[in-house]
């Protein structure tokens, strides 16, 4: 497992043992990580601290050329919300966990020039799959689909 | 003048007091304001706060019913960031101030089905020419553009 991956995950387990949706993501520029979250609308009541927001988030305020040479992980194929914040930033590439249970913006992301890498990785589906399975409604409403 | 779009200028004039970046936005369901904000970039140390995105945050969490019958007014034109996270919610209308000092994601938005309207008020135009003027480097680090 890749490092990054594995810290990803470990956020989003840390998520869903909080009571919240499990969904995790780093963000690496240079070898490190400089940013890591996870989603956070059960912890904090929030509508826009999905995992891959709440990493930017924890990064900080950084200039065009770090995100332009950063890599950001994600246990879950990203939403518009997170694909279009992947967008403004310039994060050339993302890699992906699993899409199995959520498709995200994939193709857009890849029509605008991000490389998007999905490993179809068996805990991330599994996380999800069982939070799904749990707390449906939570789940859609993290998505905007009704219940 | 419209009372929600003077509602959002205020949001961005109280930003522009507090040294940050004049953009602000509300969100109105049935007639009534339930979400407004303001960038917060500089206030809170936030690359993700950006005017649509503290208004969502804090609207609250909400079921997706609720969003679908919204409408969001922003001073400026919604980046890609502010559009994804429209286009998760499903919110039908967008009402921009104004598009002429930034051209955000407005095709893609329409192309989603969602009606984008634009005013090209004077006052937003006025707020944004003179913020950029003021702080260029800023405006290039909230849009993910280098200095």
């Amino acid at each position: 497992m890749d490092e990054f991956m594995a810290a990803a995950i470990e956020e989003a387990r840390q998520g869903y043992a909080e009571g919240g949706i499990p969904i995790g993501s780093v963000i690496v520029c240079d070898g490190k990580i400089i940013g890591r979250g996870h989603n956070r609308r059960v912890q904090q009541g929030s509508a826009t601290l999905h995992g891959e927001m709440d990493a930017l988030e924890n990064a900080g305020r950084h200039p065009a050329e770090v995100y332009r040479r950063s890599v950001i992980y994600t246990t879950l194929s990203p939403c518009s919300m997170c694909s279009g914040a992947i967008l403004l930033y310039g994060i050339p590439k993302v890699i992906v966990g699993e899409n199995h249970t959520f498709m995200g913006e994939e193709e857009h992301l890849r029509s605008r020039g991000v490389a998007v890498e999905v490993l179809q990785d068996d805990t991330c589906i599994e996380l999800m799959r069982r939070f799904i399975a749990e707390r449906p409604e939570l789940w859609n409403e993290d998505i905007g689909e009704p219940a």
